[in-house]
């Protein structure tokens, strides 16, 4: 199994580095073939625009997804986009791994959504959900929060997590194919002591090892 | 009234950027004051760090929200941010002014929350949702989506709009106290000739002239 992990944290020591360290350690033991883009340390910019391209469909008004059918038929992403593109199709399962900010992704995760789903390349055409482009593929997030769990049920603080992540599930993941695995999520480490994280850490290698039979969920629970 | 309006997109003759000129032109003949933040013709980064700071609390490990609340103590926000912060501060209606890109905010606007929205500042120590910081004054969505309205209909091929809008209404503009108004939404108008889209732009005038005494949208709604 390929396993492509998109993470994002703005501080290496954090335990969103930790579960990242954790994910690949334990995946490799299990003799699957790991990719890690790690957005801060690739410094790889949120910001969408005609560095995208080596190609330009029309220079006098930038049309993203005009510029990405074309770049699509011309073989005119940029290096970096290249790059991301080819581990997208690479993989059979991608995590991303990130802290929950403002109920969303971190602006450098949305970001490489923002520009590596390029339309014509990864949906399209009629390539969309159950027909999307990269269907039979798997994908998982794993994520940190700020609050604890309670913060996070249908009637918390917050509300349900999972109505926080569907925009991300459905409109992200599944929009371009991907069958979604429940959300691996760790809440509120900072609150938590040095015994209570690393058994944080020891339930998510117990979640890794059984990911090759874990069934993804049903279209329209989530 | 005071209106903040946080605008982005990258082509500046966007029907988004028309969206922009239309409310500055409106609401400026009604004797408001308008201030836009145009994050892409200001090249605002969409990336948090220690550059978000002048101060330092923790030298060796980046915690962004104890150096934010360590910041709010000591006036060390730097200069980009603190034109924001003050922005927030000054205004009784915000608005946004965006397209909608994988069901959420462009990067930029992300970053822009992710960097402006500061602990301390803007929320924390009991200073949430009802109780906010910015209690007592309005925000609204205005944005522009790729697909029509039928898309994004409960049983549309998207799902319900309120419910991809839903981490944004809530957990960014209520979470620090703004009041939401129901959102402003002009479907796929990359799809319409102008006459329709001159139309878009009139129907926007309309909303906003009687934007004085709108009601915002009940807790627990959106």
């Amino acid at each position: 199994m390929n396993i492509f992990i998109v993470y994002y944290h703005p501080e290496p020591k954090s335990f969103n580095g930790a579960l990242r360290d954790t994910a690949v350690t334990t995946l490799e033991s299990q003799g699957y073939t790991v990719r890690v883009s790690d957005l801060h340390a690739q410094d790889f910019s949120p910001i969408s625009g005609r560095h995208n391209f080596t190609t330009v469909q029309n220079e006098n008004y930038f049309k993203q997804q005009l510029e990405e059918i074309h770049a699509t038929e011309s073989g005119g992403f940029s290096e970096g986009i290249e790059t991301e593109l080819k581990n997208l199709e690479w993989c059979d399962l991608m995590i991303w791994q990130f802290p929950l900010w403002w109920f969303g992704l971190p602006a450098p995760l949305k970001g490489w959504v923002d520009r590596v789903f390029a339309m014509g390349r990864t949906y399209g055409n009629g390539k969309f959900y159950q027909d999307g482009v990269f269907k039979g593929k798997r994908a998982m997030l794993s994520l940190t929060t700020g609050g604890p769990e309670a913060a996070y049920l249908p009637d918390g603080f917050n509300g349900d997590i999972m109505g926080i992540l569907r925009p991300i599930h459905r409109g992200m993941l599944a929009f371009v194919g991907f069958d979604v695995l429940p959300p691996h999520i760790a809440y509120g480490p900072a609150h938590l002591d040095d015994s209570e994280r690393t058994q944080l850490l020891a339930d998510y290698e117990q979640r890794l090892l059984k990911l090759e039979t874990e069934q993804s969920l049903t279209i329209g629970t989530y």
